[in-house]
C-alpha cells in the first residue's frame, strides 16, 4: 500500500536526481526513457529543474516530443528560456504542435520577437498555426490571452445523435470535454450542454431542444482577474468566451485560473513584504537585490526623514532624553497599524467586499484605532510611570502614542481607497510603503504632541 | 450587446438592494419571485448579505428549497449562522436534502453540537443521512472534510453498453461528472474513465479493457494543502478519495480546492499584515480589534524593548546624540530586510521550491544583505558626512548598518526555516514577528558597534 501512495505524491529525491544524472552520463538511454516514462510530465519538469542545461537538453532531445511539449510548460520560467534557446525553430515548432493553442502561444510569446516569427512559419498545421497567431494578438492581461481555441461545438439545428457522432471526431483534440457549445448558424454563442445531458437526452431530439440557455460568459477583452473572480464565484469549470458580437471564440478552464490565483496571491504577498517583481528563493543574488533594494531604499529615505525630524527637536529635548529612547515604539506602533489596516483594505477590495462611503470606513477605523490605541496607551503609560516616576512624561508618550496610533491607521485605510479610486493597484500601498510613511508622520506627531503638553 | 454583459457580470447596486426591500415590505411575493428567480443563487445571496436578518429570512422562506440550498452556502458565515438560528430543525434538514454531501455536510458543522443530532434525526433520505454521517467523523483539515460522496462508478466487469445504461441512472444525482471510476468487485478503485473515453469506444466492449489505470488519487487522511497541491500540479479538475485499503470513497472536486488556496492565500497575507484569526473590511470593531490588538501589544513589548537597551547606552547621549537621530532608520531596515528575506522563504517552503542545505540558504541571504547593506551604507555615509561633518560619526553608523541588515536578514531566513523543520507554520514568522525582534536585534549591535567604533 505504502509503495502504491508514493507512486501519487511524487517526492523529487537526491537519489532519483544521482540517478538520472548517471544514466545521462553513461549514455544508458534506455534505462532513462524507461524510468522517466514511468513519471507524470509534471514531475519530469521537476527532476530537470535539478539538472545542469546540458543534461536537460539530453532528456529533452531523448523523450518524445509529446512528452517533452508538456514538460517544457511546467518548467521553472528561467530554465524554460534556457532550454528554447537551445532548441532551433524548427524544433520549438514541433513541440508547439503538441500543445493545444492556449499553452502553444504562451510558449512562442516568451521568445524574443524576431524567433516568434521564425517558430510561427515552421508549424506546419495551418489551422493551429492561425489559431496560435490569433491567440497572440490579445493582450496579456485580458480573457484572450487565456483562452484556448480547442472547444467541442455543435449547431442548434444538430440532432443528439447526429451531435454524438461528429463529438467524437471534435473530442479527440480536446484534453477534456467540460461543456458542448452550441451555436447558431452565424457562430453566436446560444447556449452550452453536457455530454450528460447528451447521454441522457433520445437520439432524435434537436439541440435547440435540450440546450441550457442560460450560459456564462466572458468577452475577449474582459480583464483575467474579474474572469477568475467569475468562475470562482459560479463554480465554473471551464467558460466560453465571446467577442462583441457574441461570436464564439474560445474557452479558458478552471486550471488556468488556478494558477492566474495563486500568481494574484504571490505578487500580493510579495507587495505586501516589500519585494517587487515576481523573484524566487532559487534566484540569483543580483535578481533578489533589483527586487528587494528599491523598497530598502525607500526606507532608508523615510529613516533620514526621521533623522531630519528628531535634529529638528534637539535643543528642545536635552532635558527629555527619554522622549528620544520611545522613538522605536512609536514608529513600530504607527507602522504596524499602518500595514494592518491597510492590508485588510486591499483584501476588501480584492473581494469586492468594501462597500459604503470613504468617510464611513474612516471613521470606523478611526473608532478602531482609537481603542487599540487607548488599551496599549494605558499600559505604555504605567510602565513609564513605574520606571521613570514621572508621571508628566508618562501622560505625554501615552497621549502622543494614541494620537499616532489614530492617524496611521487613517493613513493605512485611506491610501489603498484613494490609488483604488484613481485606478492603481491598492496592493502597492501595503508593505514598505505605508511603514515608511507613517514612521515619519508617526514621529513628527509624536514629539510635536509631547512638546505641547510638556510644554517645552 | 452591453444589456447581456450585464446579465453575466452581476452587479450589487443600491437600487437592486431597495427594490428587493421595498417588495418585502409591500409582501409583492409574486414580483419578488420573478426578479430573484432570473439571478444565479451566488448573486441571490449577495443581495441577502445586505438585507437585514428579518428580510433575508423572508426570502428565504419564499423561495422553494432547492435554491436556499444553494444560497445558504454562499451567504457571508456570520449571516448564515444567524440565518440557522431562525431555522427549525425540520427546515434545515430539508435545505440539507437538496445539498451535496460534502455541502450539507459543512452546514451541519456549522451548528452548535446539540443541533447537529436533532437537524440529522430529521433527514429522511437514509442514504442520504449517514453518508453526511460520514463525512462529519473526518477531520477538518483532512481529504476527508473535502470530499463528497456523489460520484459515477462502474464495475471492471462491465460492457460499455450496459455501463451506458447505468450511468445514465447514477449521473443525474452528480451535478458535473469528471471521471468515472472503475472498481473491482472489492470496490477497490482501479482506475478511471472519462464519458469521453465510454462515446468513443464500441459498444459491446469490457470495462477492463479500456480503464486508464494510471489514475491519482488520494488517501482520506491526506492534508488539504497536500490535495490542493496535488489537484494544482497535475491539472486535475477531480481526484478520487480512497482509505488505506485502497477502496473508493468519495472524490473531491476543483471548486473545493479553488476556495482553499484562496483562504491559505488570504490567512498568509493578514499573517504577514499582523492579523490573527479570519477578519473581513467588515467586521465589527470588536472582532478586529480581537485580531490586531495581540500583534500589535506584541510591537508595544519590542518598542519597550528597544527604550531599555537605549536607556543602556544613555550616557553616551551627552556626546553623540546623533546616534540616537538615526535609531529609527537602523529599526526600520532591520524589520523591512527581515520581513523580505522571511517572505521570500516562507513563499518558497509553500511551493515545495526551497532546496538544499538550511547553511547554503543562509550563505546566500548573508551575501544578499552584505550586498544591500554595502550600497545603502555608502549612500547614508555620504548623507551624514556631508551633513554632519564628522567622518567618524559617518563610518560608524553605516558599518552598523552593514551589520544590522545581515543579521536582519539572517533571522528573517532562519526562523521561518526552524518553524517548517518543527512543524510549526512559518508563515507566523513574517510581519509584526520579525519586525518586532529585528528592532531590538539591529537597535542592539547598532550601539554596541558604534560603541566600538567610535571608542567611547
Amino acid at each position: 500500500m505504502s509503495e502504491e501512495k508514493e507512486n501519487i505524491q511524487f517526492e523529487l529525491t537526491k537519489e532519483l536526481v544521482n540517478h538520472v544524472e548517471q544514466l545521462i552520463k553513461v549514455n544508458n538511454d534506455k534505462a532513462l526513457q524507461k524510468l522517466l516514462n514511468g513519471f507524470h510530465y509534471a514531475d519530469i519538469a521537476e527532476i530537470l529543474d535539478e539538472l545542469n542545461l546540458g543534461e536537460a537538453m539530453y532528456v529533452i532531445k531523448l523523450l518524445d516530443s509529446e512528452t517533452t511539449a508538456d514538460i517544457l510548460m511546467e518548467l521553472d520560467e528561467d530554465n524554460r528560456e534556457k532550454v528554447l534557446k537551445n532548441l532551433s525553430a524548427k524544433e520549438i515548432a514541433e513541440e508547439v504542435e503538441e500543445l493545444d493553442t492556449d499553452d502553444a502561444a504562451d510558449i512562442i510569446a516568451e521568445l524574443p520577437e524576431e524567433r516568434q516569427e521564425e517558430v510561427i512559419s515552421q508549424i506546419e498545421d495551418e489551422a493551429h498555426k492561425s489559431e496560435i497567431q490569433e491567440l497572440l494578438t490579445y493582450d496579456e492581461a485580458t480573457a484572450g490571452s487565456l483562452m484556448a481555441k480547442e472547444l467541442v461545438k455543435v449547431y442548434e439545428t444538430w440532432t443528439v445523435a447526429g451531435c454524438m457522432r461528429r463529438i467524437r471526431g471534435q473530442a479527440k483534440e480536446v484534453t477534456r470535454v467540460h461543456s458542448i457549445y452550441v451555436v447558431n448558424k452565424e457562430e453566436k454563442l446560444i447556449g452550452r450542454l453536457s455530454l450528460k445531458d447528451l447521454i441522457v437526452a433520445k437520439s432524435d431530439q434537436k439541440i435547440s431542444d435540450i440546450v441550457k440557455v442560460n450560459v456564462d460568459y466572458v468577452n475577449v477583452q474582459d480583464d483575467v482577474e474579474d474572469v477568475a473572480k467569475v468562475m470562482a464565484k459560479y463554480d465554473l469549470e471551464a467558460i466560453p468566451v465571446v467577442d462583441d458580437n457574441q461570436t464564439l471564440l474560445g474557452r479558458i478552464t478552471i486550471d488556468d485560473i488556478v494558477d492566474v490565483l495563486k500568481e494574484e496571491a504571490e505578487k500580493d504577498y510579495q507587495l505586501a513584504a516589500g519585494i517587487t517583481q515576481d523573484v524566487e528563493a532559487d534566484d540569483s543574488i543580483l535578481q533578489l537585490t533589483k527586487a528587494r533594494l528599491p523598497w530598502l531604499f525607500l526606507g532608508l529615505i523615510g529613516g533620514v526623514g526621521a533623522f531630519l525630524i528628531m535634529e529638528g527637536f534637539h535643543d528642545t529635548f536635552s532635558k527629555y532624553a527619554v522622549l528620544f529612547f520611545f522613538t522605536p515604539l512609536i514608529a513600530a506602533m504607527a507602522g504596524n497599524v499602518g500595514v494592518q489596516s491597510s492590508a485588510i483594505i486591499v483584501q476588501g477590495l480584492a473581494n469586492d467586499e468594501v462597500k459604503g462611503s470613504v468617510n464611513s470606513r474612516l471613521i470606523k477605523e478611526m473608532l478602531l484605532a482609537a481603542l487599540n490605541g487607548v488599551l496599549l496607551a494605558v499600559f505604555l503609560f504605567l510602565f513609564v510611570w513605574a520606571i521613570k516616576g514621572e508621571i508628566n512624561t508618562a501622560f505625554a508618550i501615552s497621549v502622543s502614542l494614541v494620537a499616532v496610533i489614530i492617524v496611521a491607521g487613517l493613513v493605512g485605510t485611506f491610501v489603498p481607497l484613494f490609488l483604488d479610486k484613481r485606478g492603481i493597484d491598492p496592493a502597492i500601498a501595503t508593505g514598505p510603503f505605508i511603514t515608511t510613511s507613517n514612521d515619519i508622520f508617526g514621529i513628527l506627531i509624536y514629539f510635536w504632541i509631547a512638546k505641547m503638553i510638556l510644554g517645552i
